[in-house]
């Protein structure tokens, strides 16, 4: 019998505690039960780590997180998460309703294209003083389209009743909101939501606060 | 027999010639070869027909496009080709192989959420005066990123020799690349995908050059 090396292996998420990206995956992992080692890229010190040659080697896209799974490496986290949905059994991240996965991947999208990559580290470097002026604006005008979708589409989580992908982007975007000074108050459903996931386990374990590389002054 | 009237009615997409998004959309529909009606949404007149009290009812992300199909509302390019992938016949816009799909998603959503947003109307008229140069370093950035990728998954096409989403994704990133004065011979594969995927009939005929709100100036 011939055992490829990739079964072998746990999945390596290279990350950093406090991406959004990075934390939608170790979410992802942790619903679907799959143990994983992470190797810490500290997004700040020495200019950035994901810039140097050796983990652009590995990720040109230069971006956390980069995972290696099953002999490949996958960046763009809504990507590394669809393929574990597709390869894995255990808690399903999109529910089996074509419409419904399509408002999962909807809400999704507009958070990972329409907010996030706005009020990224490397276009907020590039803004300068007005950083947080930058990233308040984009993040709130963001949620200010999210909420009336969200009041549609929720039950208990954001699509229906059951956690899928969407919450998994959610969960992180509010954290980014609160780094901002966003007020959540504003928005009832995008904050009950909040509230509800941050009590489930899967993003309890994956929190920024508990990681392997979180700065001990701030973990909690 | 009860007949649903979303199975007798085409879709349609609310859309913008010149925004990428949907022209990737426009590719994903003459790809599946579905026929489809368009409703113009003028991003620049009037300050933005997308900023109307009317659109936001119907897409509360005041973005391009929103498509209405099979009785609901989606938007998001992305989340639209994929729920005509799951549920119409016709070519298929993902591979079988999971390990290529989750390829065809990274490079997809690399465009998506990596280089378009960063470079989108919204974003570029907050620039003001500054714009061109945020819009071309972003996509200058983003190329530099993707040629390496392309180059390790392409095979006549952006992954192996079937037409994908991240085809659709590409096309129309390369025409902003040329609206923003980036060079585009310095990205080899890149280059050799767009032309090659430019006399296909499906990116032809959805091309921002021929459609019903195209300027008569610049109609081709």
């Amino acid at each position: 019998m011939r055992l490829s090396l990739s079964c072998l292996t746990k999945p390596i998420i290279h990350g950093y505690f406090r991406s959004s990206c990075s934390w939608r995956v170790r979410i992802a992992f942790a619903l679907k039960g799959i143990a994983f080692d992470q190797v810490p890229v500290n997004l700040i010190k020495d200019g950035g780590q994901q810039f140097t040659e050796q983990y652009k080697g590995l990720n040109p896209m230069q971006q956390v997180p980069a995972v290696q799974i099953d002999g490949i490496m996958l960046s763009q986290s809504l990507a590394v998460i669809q393929y574990i949905e597709e390869t894995r059994t255990g808690h399903r991240l999109l529910p089996a309703d074509p419409k419904k996965r399509a408002q999962v991947r909807m809400i999704s999208d507009f958070i990972a294209s329409g907010i996030q990559p706005v009020q990224n580290l490397y276009v907020l470097q590039k803004m300068g003083a007005e950083k947080v002026q930058w990233a308040h604006h984009f993040i709130q005008r963001g949620f200010e389209a999210l909420e009336p979708i969200l009041k549609e589409t929720a039950g208990k989580y954001c699509v229906g009743d059951e956690i899928s992908m969407a919450d998994i982007c959610l969960v992180p975007q509010v954290y980014n909101a609160e780094r901002f000074k966003v007020d959540v108050d504003q928005f009832p459903t995008i904050k009950r939501l909040n509230q509800t996931l941050l009590k489930v386990d899967a993003f309890k374990e994956s929190h920024p606060s508990c990681q392997l590389d979180t700065p001990a002054e701030i973990c909690t």
